[in-house]
């Protein structure tokens, strides 16, 4: 039996139509999970997030959640899924990027990495055993490995040596994997994630190194950290040829409405972002004819939705001008309503996109729907 | 026909509970209604304010409004039902207290006020005539007059003047209501305010001069501003003696759970306070058995609801210690959920008062629930 059902393979790209299964349920493929990282999807609540944008998967942080509200509370809870009370599928990045990204200081010791809190600057010790061990206290769905994320631009070496320093590390996180049992009783997935920044051989390397260890999905890691896009594309589109068939693969962190069609095309299954939640807090709303800045005024007295034809809470009750009042007023409400159109927004463009890979047309539909972003995009800023 | 329906007097008491009928439904007293100062209840979304909360009022500001979005604005939207979404009754406020609370600069001109805009300083003229037709295009329905707040503590002879002011403007407002009609073709009232400080003989004044005009309703100004609760208490109780028996009565700004009870009791039928908002807002939890104050650290792995027994969103679906992760971490959705919660609590209240008062039982009920309030939030703070 597989974790991983593949439904259609488009026949004029590398996009598949698929169904993930997990404890917590079903994950139909291409799907985007809205970004939890403290355990809430920012200014969204639950219910919202299951009735209205129909999420089906939501991502949260082993390193925020290590270090609030910690896994003794966590195992207390009986994992995240109680405590934040969703019942559907959790994937938990393992916090590789934010020690990476977020730490003073760090330093490699031994089989793990020494880091420093962003919020106490007390110390920590994360290996991937250690992360491994989060996660089991977490509950996640899907465990990711820890991994050493490079930044861009990144020389070879570095690169070389920190992709090298991820597989060896994927091997130990495999160990601790098998090694250890989900505490709660449901089944728990680990992923590897694939480095070499934007380094076809160590791409190429790197997943090959990874598959041999047979992970239950497969990440793109690295990327979406300020390559020009289309390196992301060619990065994408070389690495997913390495990548097995039949396994689930995730490309982090990515990225624009745009992006996430492009990276269908090429073979990507899941994808996470902050994008729907942090632009929609910033009042840059996402449309079918591109980017709204909630705060122009121009849009005092458009009465008109947010987006035409679009379904979510917001634009059926509520206005552009009610919107743009509430942001210019410094409301909260502006900050829930405009994240859960985005996050509808990109859950739709996975909808869409599944099924029109079933039907036959995603190659189609696609040009069309860039074309109609990009296009109004311009129009939109010229305003 | 009565717009206003009394449907048992309590025999002990002067609790009454009616029924309000607006152009927009009917309004069950006693009542609380939720702040939406800027059109928007803080934090709280308008399907929950009806289908969890079940408010079934709330009240906005003419002054803000009036600022921001301004009143071409919400006549393009047909008023502020339409603007917010919200098709049940509102009340708005006529931005006396605001004028005289949060403006650097006003002055006392002809029939009305100039003041400076607290958002951009720009300078603004209110009269009686004018906050008429500024909540003729917000088209509440019930308008309040203009009056002037007077702060505690407040000289005999300045309580004395404000006070026939406010009976002067009482006259111009009535007028002013009487020559203009309603712009979206639905009914509006208009509530007088009683004003006259904590001085016994002004308040008997204020009230037989605003009651000679006829208004739709009656409301107390110019309490919960900082006098001690008993002083509150027993202007309430002389003053709803001087109002007409067959008039709704609000008290404006009230106040804490135990406040809404004895004023109930003393014959008021509408309450409005940004307590259980604001309060929730800062991590103050309404419980039946006092304030809960969320951040403390006893509450990390406290995995019960909020409040026993509630049957709010927050207290159905998540536990204390997950509310106060969500503060630590600094989480939006805190400031919903405590909200939600605080809400409920202050409906509830006012609903289990209505009920006691038709079944009889209120004075009994009443000692209790304060009783449960003061001694556990003894003990709450004494933890």
């Amino acid at each position: 039996m597989h974790k991983f059902n593949i439904i259609v393979k488009d026949n004029r790209s590398k996009a598949r139509a698929g169904i993930f299964e997990t404890s917590h349920g079903e994950v139909e493929t291409p799907n985007f999970m809205p970004v939890g990282t403290q355990g809430t999807v920012k200014a969204v609540n639950q219910n919202l997030l299951e009735s209205d944008i129909k999420a089906q998967i939501v991502l949260s942080n082993t390193y925020h959640l290590y270090l609030r509200p910690g896994t003794e509370i966590l195992e207390k809870a009986g994992g995240l899924h109680n405590f934040m009370n969703w019942q559907k599928p959790i994937l938990t990045d393992s916090g590789g990027y934010q020690i990476f990204s977020l730490s003073d200081l760090r330093s490699l010791k031994g089989d793990g990495v020494e880091f420093k809190s962003h919020l106490d600057g007390s110390k920590h010790f994360f290996s991937p055993k250690k992360v491994i061990q989060i996660q089991r206290s977490i509950g996640s769905d899907i465990m990711m490995v820890l991994d050493e994320c490079t930044p861009y631009p990144c020389d070879y070496d570095y690169a070389d040596k920190s992709a090298l320093l991820t597989s060896n590390w994927a091997v130990l996180n495999k160990e601790a994997f098998e090694k250890s049992k989900p505490l709660y009783g449901k089944d728990q997935y680990l992923f590897g994630i694939i480095q070499g920044s934007i380094y076809k051989d160590l791409r190429e390397r790197s997943a090959k190194e990874l598959t041999l260890l047979d992970f239950d999905g497969y990440a793109i890691g690295g990327l979406a950290v300020g390559e020009p896009v289309n390196i992301m594309y060619e990065m994408v589109d070389f690495t997913t040829d390495f990548m097995p068939e039949r396994k689930p693969r995730y490309l982090m962190g990515v990225g624009r409405p745009e992006n996430i069609l492009e990276c269908i095309e090429r073979g990507i299954d899941i994808f996470d972002c902050v994008m729907p939640t942090r632009n929609g807090r910033n009042s840059n709303l996402f449309t079918s004819s591109g980017v709204l800045s909630m705060r122009n005024t121009k849009y005092k007295d458009d009465f008109r939705t947010i987006d035409e034809g679009c379904k979510c809470y917001t634009c059926r009750n509520f206005s552009r001008a009610y919107l743009r009042h509430l942001f210019v007023a410094g409301e909260i409400l502006a900050l829930e309503l405009a994240s859960i159109h985005n996050l509808h927004f990109y859950l739709d463009l996975v909808r869409n996109s599944r099924e029109k890979i079933i039907e036959g047309t995603f190659m189609e539909w696609k040009s069309e729907i860039i074309n109609k972003l990009t296009v109004s995009e311009k129009n939109n800023l010229e305003d």
